[in-house]
């Protein structure tokens, strides 16, 4: 009797295990979705596109080096002054991807950046927030170096 | 009688929110008070006390500029080299401290880092991720710029 409770025991352990690690799985790849979505827009010229990706709030926090600047609107208008050009935009590639998901509805994002372009390959690293709202996982807080 | 359950619930809503209140200022003192202990221990020149915000794991990670590090030891090696002594050291003070609780055991901080020094007054941001472990709030990853 006894091993047979153990053996249910298990089973249902590793059952609940396997469900949690799908869960963590389709988080995983939903949130890799969005920043393939973004990189994908980038790389067609669409700023619009690749800011779908972030909270569209006044409290979303861009870092970037010493400067810490907020909203949606004005990280959309510091791309699209900076980046003014196709040539300018180059391709972008997201890598090294390392997810971490803290909550059903939070997770964070690990990874590199770069730009391949005529004059010059820039590239760092970013740490990214991203929260679960009704119309998806989006980005919170970007500190990119 | 519609009337004193819709009051009921009222008070019953200011109650949750009010406990909810008081549960995010209590979580927030403290990490507050982890980082308040890393900077007295930095400020007294002890190197191991200010690791001891950090998470003590070998999946630690600390990014600065373009480059990932991992694992508390080689975090502690590279700050016993870094500040090896007392004037690298300087002082430390942290500022503009922004929590945001993600969930009962995650958490994120953005904020400030100053060196006061003899020779130079080095400064940037940081963004944290704090995870409760059973030994309280630590850092499980740290993008300094």
């Amino acid at each position: 009797m006894k091993q047979i409770l153990l053996l249910i025991l298990l089973a249902s352990g590793i059952t609940i295990s396997a469900i949690a690690q799908a869960k963590d799985d389709r988080v995983k790849a939903e949130i890799r979705a969005v920043m393939e979505a973004q990189a994908a827009a980038w790389n067609r010229g669409d700023i619009e596109g690749y800011m779908q990706g972030y909270w569209k709030s006044e409290q979303m926090t861009f870092v970037s080096g010493d400067s810490v600047s907020r909203g949606w609107q004005a990280a959309f208008d510091r791309y699209r002054k900076r980046y003014d050009s196709r040539a300018k935009m180059g391709v972008l590639t997201f890598s090294d991807l390392e997810m971490n998901i803290l909550s059903k509805d939070s997770a964070t994002v690990l990874g590199s950046w770069a730009l391949q372009r005529e004059s010059d390959n820039p590239k760092g690293k970013f740490t990214l927030i991203f929260r679960k709202f009704k119309n998806g996982w989006k980005i919170v807080h970007d500190h990119t170096s």
